[in-house]
């Protein structure tokens, strides 16, 4: 196998430039970084093209393992210099293995019957709680993740590293509003939104076994529209200076009311 | 008022020092910019030095009436010009208002009895999530932090925005970790910890109505020496492939936990 050494390399240009959505939109691909992330997406069958390595990098056994895995799944595997790796590395003190994956977006209507937990989420900016939501979704038996208003940024290098690999493990879709509005009305998909004030107290709540939990931004909230596509709405009652939490906070607070509601059944 | 024209002039280098952590500790003093946080620190009576404004980018009213506030204060108000302010600003669009804080640490030793719902953290290394934190845990009633092992991260510009604003009504402590069990074995203060795995299930848990909750770090938890400070120790059961949750929203599900049992009763 021929050791990549040239920072111009097609491949290793195309590998810098995954790290802008530009890129990420067009090809469909995104970057992985990091043992835990890159074995954990070999363990859920995650489809990767690539898998990229620099072996004065690379000291951990499992890492070794992780290659000959990827390896076996006929998964392309490309050495490269600690420079080339360099070049692309976004952690601090790499690892020294990296890859290629494809985006994995679930088409909402191949979703029926839609069975489980799931959040939608409208016009969520930051890419480190988008992840962290994952994280907890995943955490909650949540099945996965529906983002309104065809944004790419689930597999944006912050979300990835934020979820901790539970991109991996969840169904991630994308959808209009009105594609989600008429899919939610087709298939009579029970929709319980979550809003700063005025609804009713999640604690008391009765949530549906199969659902979808939805969310705005922490600055706009749910917008008249996607309001009326709520079955119900739920607020987590709070007190102090501030008016509302963190959004991946008041997403794990509900998550975990549902999860815990579920498994006392 | 003279109007600061000039980068270089002593206070203005000052407050572009203050968002280095080597400045805050040797001042004793912090850096917050915007609106919000500057409106709630004044409400809060929070102790500021200097209120800088620039009035080519202070446009709201409420702004004015703030500047009007600190005047009534006496706090010191100074004017820059919008060359002046960028220079220390750290949002993108600044709104025209910074302020320069004092630091508000409480002696832990001042804080019997202890009342009402507290948080303690150890090795806690990032200031979003520290400050995401403060932000639950006023919005769950909690009355303060106690930051372990003397780390000044309370006052980052990170932790202070995310926090919105609650860093000013929270009570903030730190002290070591010796320092600290000397003080909860004295005035028997229970200490509840926070571990991902083997504690009693957070939702059965019968938490004291004056307590501490202690956690560690996401990659280290808690040390054995913390470990042994706590008179019972509790746990989020969670599922799916990940094996811990982001520590803001770990730290947010137990505080709302213990928020709606206080307030039910």
């Amino acid at each position: 196998m021929k050791c990549i050494s040239s920072k111009n390399n097609q491949y290793i240009k195309f590998i810098r430039q995954l790290h802008q959505k530009k890129e990420r939109k067009k090809s469909g691909k995104f970057y992985i970084e990091g043992l835990r992330l890159i074995g954990e997406a070999l363990h859920t069958g995650f489809p990767i093209e690539s898998i990229v390595f620099c072996s004065e990098l690379l000291i951990s056994d499992f890492g070794w393992k992780t290659i000959e895995e990827g390896k076996n799944e006929e998964i392309d595997i490309i050495e490269v210099t600690k420079d080339v790796f360099l070049s692309f590395a976004l952690k601090e003190n790499p690892q020294g293995i990296a890859a290629v994956g494809f985006q994995n977006w679930e088409q909402i209507v191949s979703l029926q019957p839609l069975e489980g937990l799931w959040i939608a989420l409208d016009k969520v900016q930051d890419p480190g709680n988008l992840g962290t939501i994952m994280r907890s979704l995943d955490g909650a038996s949540g099945k996965g993740l529906i983002l309104l208003g065809n944004t790419t940024n689930a597999y944006h290098p912050t979300t990835i590293r934020a979820s901790m690999g539970a991109l991996f493990s969840l169904k991630i879709g994308r959808a209009s509003i009105s594609e989600f509005h008429k899919w939610i009305m087709k298939e009579s998909i029970p929709v319980i939104g979550s809003i700063c004030e005025e609804g009713k107290n999640y604690k008391n709540f009765d949530f549906p076994k199969d659902m979808i939990l939805l969310m705005g931004s922490e600055q706009k909230g749910l917008s008249n529209n996607l309001l009326e596509m709520c079955e119900d709405l739920v607020t987590i009652p709070m007190t102090g200076s501030v008016d509302s939490l963190n959004l991946a906070c008041a997403a794990s607070i509900i998550l975990f009311e549902i999860y815990a509601k579920n498994e006392s059944q």
